[in-house]
């Protein structure tokens, strides 16, 4: 695989993999969606199917790795860390044009839901006050969600706790697959881990929603920083820096965990 | 495969596909169905399966695509046209025959609905006043959205790029499958695809309910405005080439990114 | 396969196919479940999922057909008819066992559900009154739907399309699978048929509760007349051929197409 | 295989799969948790998908068993009983290590939920008396089905025969399985079980919460047991020979009927 190859399969299967990532969060969360209040198990679904989608694409281009936490653990595995800086850069990029898409699928729907006074009111946000851009009483706005995780808990520690446990167990699952020689997964196995993202999803995402991907929540929270969305509050760059780190931090111990116990 | 194969395949496969589709939104819409009220989950995964229900039973005769979207993705990627008019007939051959099943199926259940008084209260149908086609204040009566599908927010831009994006994920999952060399797709492929459905469904169809297929919404809608359905309101006819365009142009769109990226 | 093999396998698949379907309606009906009104989703997965296990344990002792309807359709296709009758008896049998071990497991639920005040008054039964076996005003009493299906509108023509269409989508999907030379479905074969019956319940499982399975209905039926179960009304006799018929011709129109159209 | 893998691949297998499996309990169980009341379908869902984490992560060093009834099983199938001890112990360690993870992901939420008063007086406990170890008349406190199971009516016959026959469905399944030959499952092999196990939850587990794995129920209740959580209650030891007892039980149940039938 070339670098250009990477680049460009990562670019367009993250991009893939936060449309669909996001597009679920945006499709129970924002008014005149169908799928309002369709629930966690459809969020969990979508973003299962999300890395589905995103990793298959991906695959035959750049392994479809789409996360900086497997992109590490991998390297961590073979040793091989040419290409990181590439694989990082294609899944940040992708992130932020994934993040942007989402907005252009929902985009009456956020017009509408980010004027909503009943909205506007349960997050405290005053539409006729000045829109703070970091709101420390009000870190997380009425769409930050659609973009990025959020802890239910805020919790330094514990949040970190959360995160590091999720990535490491998907991390492994990855480090794990007999196919996982390289770089290339298969249909199978694609399967399979989209599956056990679900599984992380409904087990493990209730304190902090599930970041447990660097890229998945860096890009799209410096999107949502970016666009112009009216009354859309702060992006909470305060908690930001723990779904980067904890992921990372799960990378390096699922690394760990491989070479001590299966190596 | 000879023409006659496909047509035949085609039809069938596209005829199931509509049937449980549509089945399904007759399900959860209908009034006396056991699933009344199943949420968007279970659409999502009804729709999912109708994929893998038909894309399986057509696939030894025509390779099962049952989407002009997919059939002219497919074009693009191998520049083979030649049975591409083939593909389409039995396609919008098979959609209409599919819903056209799904009335036969729910006979009874159509016919609680439409003369429930509540019903067509919710829907502004004066079930004593004249029935017009095609009523620019109530495009949609109450089972036009077991046929076809229609914007939560109306707006021909943002419901034809949702339509577009939407689909483009969809036909670059099919051209970036390594066994779509020509058209067969195996079982797992079939697997992967129509989870991919559940996907975009989770995702992508709350703005617009992604029709993703051209024949999939104006089949059904031809059929809506043939069957002789009392207060069954107007076709929305209005909005039917929005459903049409959007995956077409998503399908270019897919087949432009193929050559670009993968080719 | 000799017959003893394929009688032994069909009945305990049979029984396994029914305890785990039929679990999954005491489950979501019953007091005193985990379970209760878990939703028609959480039914059709639960019925699919019985369809994976049933079929899988007993494939290598008899292919795994547990239904007549398949096995018929089989038939027709291959032109052999020798081990049909042993293929039925096993399966009648184990859906009777079936039947009587979903009792066992919810042996206290049952005795609860009905035995309770609110339950009994909602189906209209007056425990102080004479037990009719066969109720006409209240053919289905309050458990009945954990054995068999009944419709939401008694209709004999609707109720037997639905059924035959239904059961010819099954059918045909096994006909046509390259794996059923003979009789044998591989691991993935299962699988997709599996989920191909959460499909057909969710899309077309409103108006009847889709048997599409002669024994699946008659089994428990004949189960749930010889219970003693106190309070549980008719057995609702009068529907009891639709469930037999409906799946039986839908079999042979699904092996009709077969010849037609693939063969 | 050596001892020493197969122990380690147990423990780390075990305790992926009580952490995720824990915790989707403690997702739809706790406050502030962001899958409180995500429903049963979530539940199982979840559970099933742990099977599937831990089971391809343990694969390569000892089959990924987690489960002493399946264990036991499939020693009875092979008759190597040699290495049944280190499985069990494995076992047995992982459950507790996956248990306690789940407390340490999870953290803020036990905390928040064990000092609501509302959950509190639901539950019977009052913060101001003392804390009784094991309370008869409220055996399981407020967070006790995160860790362990318990009958929702008690009956000692019932609810073993529930486990029994459950897990007799769970390591028939596992038996007849062409692949385990000796130990190891392959990739699609594991994906099937971990339907079946979202198949036994939707169906089975309504009476008693499946255990159908002694070391699912007994590791995580000693670790209740142990843990310092306010307010916890009693670890209703009295119930927790059953979820011991049962499934081995089914296992033995399950290798008789394989030797009978299927050998």
């Amino acid at each position: 695989m070339s670098s250009g190859h990477i680049f460009i399969g990562e670019t367009i299967g993250t991009a893939v993999l936060i449309l669909l990532g996001g597009g679920v969060c945006a499709a129970v969360t924002l008014k005149k969606s169908k799928a309002k209040d369709a629930g966690w198990l459809a969020i969990t679904f979508g973003w299962g199917f999300a890395v589905l989608a995103g990793a298959y694409i991906a695959n035959g281009l750049s392994g479809g790795q789409l996360n900086p936490a497997v992109t590490i653990g991998i390297a961590i595995k073979t040793g091989d860390w040419s290409n990181v800086p590439v694989y990082l850069g294609g899944q940040l990029l992708g992130a932020m044009i994934g993040a942007f898409l989402v907005w252009v699928v929902y985009l009456g729907q956020f017009a509408t839901h980010l004027t909503d006074p009943e909205v506007l009111a349960g997050h405290g946000v005053d539409p006729a006050g000045p829109v703070t851009k970091d709101d420390a009483r009000n870190p997380g706005g009425p769409v930050l969600g659609i973009f990025s995780t959020g802890p239910e808990i805020r919790n330094t520690v514990q949040n970190l706790l959360t995160e590091i446990i999720a990535t490491t167990v998907l991390v492994l699952f990855i480090l794990t697959q007999g196919m996982t020689n390289g770089l290339a997964l298969n249909g199978l196995g694609i399967l399979l881990t989209s599956l056990l993202v679900v599984g992380i999803g409904l087990s493990l995402g209730g304190p902090t929603g599930y970041a447990i991907n660097p890229v998945r929540d860096l890009g799209p929270r410096i999107v949502h920083s970016l666009l112009p969305l009216p009354n859309k509050g702060g992006s909470d760059w305060g908690y930001a820096w723990i779904p980067v780190v904890g992921p990372l931090a799960g990378a390096v111990l699922a690394g760990g965990i491989y070479h001590l116990a299966f190596a």
